[in-house]
């Protein structure tokens, strides 16, 4: 409460938490009084007390995630794909593969690549969320057709973008991980579509999502029955033009120590930058990420979308072998 | 191209350029040459360029968006509701109600207040968007029938929220304009169900969307078939913290001058405080606006969303005063 | 303290709290424990007890600013230049003049024709702070004398930079105001040294800076003993790239709240083009800010620096005439 | 130009150009007309161009910084620090020690632990920026002398911080290395007066600055004649509040490929969290780093300044375990 609030303003604060079925404790100190809220189950809504006369400040204890939080379940929880094992302690994994499933060569070609150089999963999108709608979106239907093809020639268990609830089942049936996009991070319904099937869900950040509301967003998932999330750094808008986002590294350590749900970079969209995604890809495992999703195109010159934060397979060759150094260097 | 590309780098580009279906043409400088990239329509993807070797930078002339672009349709769009007509030249309309629609006594007394004061439509949301999982999350179909019944005894027309392309057609029943939320701005399969109805859409700011990506989300409404597209401004997230976003009023000059769609200022959910609600109402209206969008509850104390930025009643009417007397010096 | 703190912690806390010579009260709520920190003086740091162990979060009920703020001097501060009165209640000012001075022919020329069009102070830089060191950086000392003839032409009172502390006393001599530039407001020795001074200080916002820091800053001016500081939003930096930046009107009504200062804007600079510049002045005095300073150009399109943000004297001329009506709309 | 631009309009653009010393070549093209610049010498000012009737954009392929880039000076640049190599190619170097100098037996002890580990440099505040004007602001002289003791003891050369162009000779007198703190990026007399003394400076990143400002501000110090200067990235400021600010590590291979300085991390600022400290230490030198500031302090937990963010003797004992290993690998 302000220093100059009336014993009735404390009052009236007092009277309000009891409304909300909660209990209000008054804490009289030199200069102010503060008042705890006790007795809730999670995250309270503030709304009914922020702006009553004489309330300085609200601060919460509590967080608007609770079932992905570490406190809830100390220890870090694995994902199995296939016969991977994504989660803490376990070797980081490599996703890669192009931004968009064009043709039948592209994509073959691409997976037969990267399985050969040791990648653990082939991504790729079959639906695109584009900034305008004159643009390329994506084969659909025939690039999830053309996804199992390579899933069949090469083995890799296949990551794919799914943007609207009513196609959660189609891409189910083709996708051994669904993947959500930075739009649609806060697309609840989509986000409990997801929580209703049993397969893994790859979640972006949202560009400009805090660490809160990412955690809040798997929470969805989470809390509708499917416990396997994978929480993925994708870079933030910020004021910098220089980088297509600024990648934020930190935020591995952070979620570690506040969720035990696995935590995976995309260094492509981060950087949108072919020569910053090796150099940020190794960073981000020295911190302590599961893993990596890069982008990988025969022909980057070519690509349909996001040609130039992809890596040529002679990039991504370089990489993975510095890589598999690395994570020997790690003890993995 | 950088100032030392050599003249195979230069090719190169050339090259690219008319893979891609179009015409190249170097223009040589003093240091450096520059090659423009023409007969295109529509907007085009750099990124097969942009990381070729020698390439400086890529630049745009034009944008991702083009029908809802003033330079197309030179005439502001009128956009009719009822009898209340939205856009250039127009008196600015006054939408207010609760942020959600809570109990049948609450929403009938607003819309009946709100309407006496002189709104022109009634807002309140049966489907609300929230951070997560644990709190209140809209009275949905209920809702809606609240809504339907607060228009029948005010006739207010109802501007409400839908969330998920599957709801488009059962919210079409109950509202005169369908509203799309900040986190829903690039929800590309609900704008594209929103361009297939025949009634206007409420379509707001994504909360880091740019003025361009803004206006491309319109673009995927407008494109589809549906004109019938309002612009909202509601404030955009930044590293202040003193609001709840940071409202930024120049966007209504600039969008006059981008585009001939209406658009309107949102100023509670901008500031997330009371108190600032009036002024920034006030001062968008001399901005340029069409129209506001005000949070109005009457016993904010009790609001399950939204109560610290809602004004009561008895500060409704006072803006509403303020309001008639500034539209009036405005000329309205 | 987190919910599973132990009492250890807790009393490890508390002794922290002793040792820094102030007053620690335990809460023991139904999960958790939090502690009040009583009997402070100002703000305290809590870097000694942030991140001790089984601390969940550290609140501050109190400020890093004081003396500014609304809460100990309830009535507004009026600020007198010349016979020019500066504040709540008074008449907005307005203050025109070009972004910098460049040349006797230029600054007598806008000096003569604004003074004619109504505005009350002058603005120009003699000293310019520039991006890189290869551009214009102002005439310095020979800017001021220019400015001192357009004073002596006009009567206008001069507003002009300063930039590091020892030319204080140089431009004091010439200039009415003293203005710190956005890149300034945390320059600190430069704070102190124009609190010691007896002239008006005008201290623009750092184009990142949060209303907290932005006051801190005028208080390190204000408790030198110098309490004539105006305070100016410029724009903030934000991932918006459509306009230079991004205009949050929002912070008058909320300076209002926090400060006795009085606040001017900058549409100039914060929008940088020239036809926002217009609606945004206007939509400042209706939001109720004590005035205006608009860069105006006799030439922009030869300006030196901000031509295109400039209006020319014909678009200012046009301005007061509607600021006129508008400011006898409010009752000035 | 704009598609509809007139030829009247292109051709004023054209003279514009010719008035400002430079040569304008129209390039047509099947919608509209381009306009090339040519024959300037560094970055020109755009503000003449920008606004002119009929000019759709003006885009830079010029940048303000020059000596700085990579472009004209391709090998690295090495600074000498005693007998330390900083740069390219170069063991990456450790700077550690407390945020602020507290007392003679705060600093040597905390000098005398980091030299036995292996630190490279001392760091510690003698003058100290702060928020606002009632916190401890630093031992100033007394401080710098302190520091002078501790390196008479350890041998370490002394990194610290420098606020105003006055006190650079004092700080000269005891400082190896000069640092110019994040609010003072665009300090530009205290960048010139850099300039013009021998000592490398340590220019830390403005928490809201771009690549290119960051750049243009090195700039500032090296046209004067002093080429020792060492970038620090700190982490910018974003909308995030769960780190005190946002570590971008893509910055460190990005200003590799753009300018021949070494480039340092100080991950104490960037996160403000203990904890986060050791792993963004490591991802930085597998991203390039040229070294590291780390902040260590013998109590943090009665630290003045910035405790929560240092680590404790112990913990950095641990850190150089682990770097030493790393940098092995990395083959230094």
């Amino acid at each position: 409460m302000h220093h100059k609030a009336s014993r009735k303003q404390i009052d009236a604060v007092i009277a309000t938490v009891k409304i909300m079925g909660l209990t209000a404790k008054p804490i009289p100190g030199s200069q102010r009084t503060a008042i705890g809220v006790l007795g809730n189950k999670g995250y309270i809504n503030d709304l009914n007390i922020r702006d009553l006369p004489g309330v300085k400040e609200v601060i919460h204890v509590t967080k608007p995630y609770k079932m992905v939080s570490r406190d809830f379940h100390p220890r870090g929880t694995i994902i199995n794909v296939a016969d991977i094992e994504i989660g803490e302690g376990k070797r980081p994994i490599v996703i890669a593969g192009p931004c968009a499933v064009e043709s039948e060569n592209q994509i073959i070609r691409t997976a037969v690549a990267v399985k050969r150089m040791g990648a653990d999963l082939l991504r790729g999108g079959a639906f695109k969320p584009r900034t305008g709608p004159h643009t390329f979106q994506g084969l659909e239907k025939e690039g999830l057709k053309l996804l199992a093809l390579a899933k069949k020639k090469t083995g890799l268990p296949i990551v794919t973008e799914v943007m609207t609830p009513e196609n959660v089942s189609l891409v189910s049936e083709y996708a051994d991980v669904l993947q959500v996009g930075t739009r649609n991070m806060q697309n609840f319904d989509l986000l409990r579509e997801l929580g209703r099937i049993n397969k893994p869900v790859l979640l972006k950040r949202g560009m400009s999502a805090t660490i809160e509301e990412f955690l809040a967003a798997a929470e969805y998932i989470y809390a509708e029955g499917n416990h396997k999330v994978i929480l993925c750094e994708r870079g933030i808008r910020t004021f910098e033009t220089a980088t297509r986002n600024s990648l934020d590294l930190s935020v591995i350590p952070l979620i570690n120590e506040l969720s035990h749900l696995p935590v995976i970079i995309d260094p492509s969209h981060a950087t949108g930058k072919r020569s910053l995604v090796p150099p940020m890809s190794k960073a981000a495992l020295v911190a302590g990420a599961n893993g990596i999703m890069v982008e990988v195109h025969p022909e980057p010159d070519k690509a349909l979308s996001d040609g130039p934060q992809s890596l040529t397979i002679q990039g991504f060759e370089k990489l993975m072998g510095e890589i598999r150094k690395l994570t020997s260097f790690l003890g993995y």
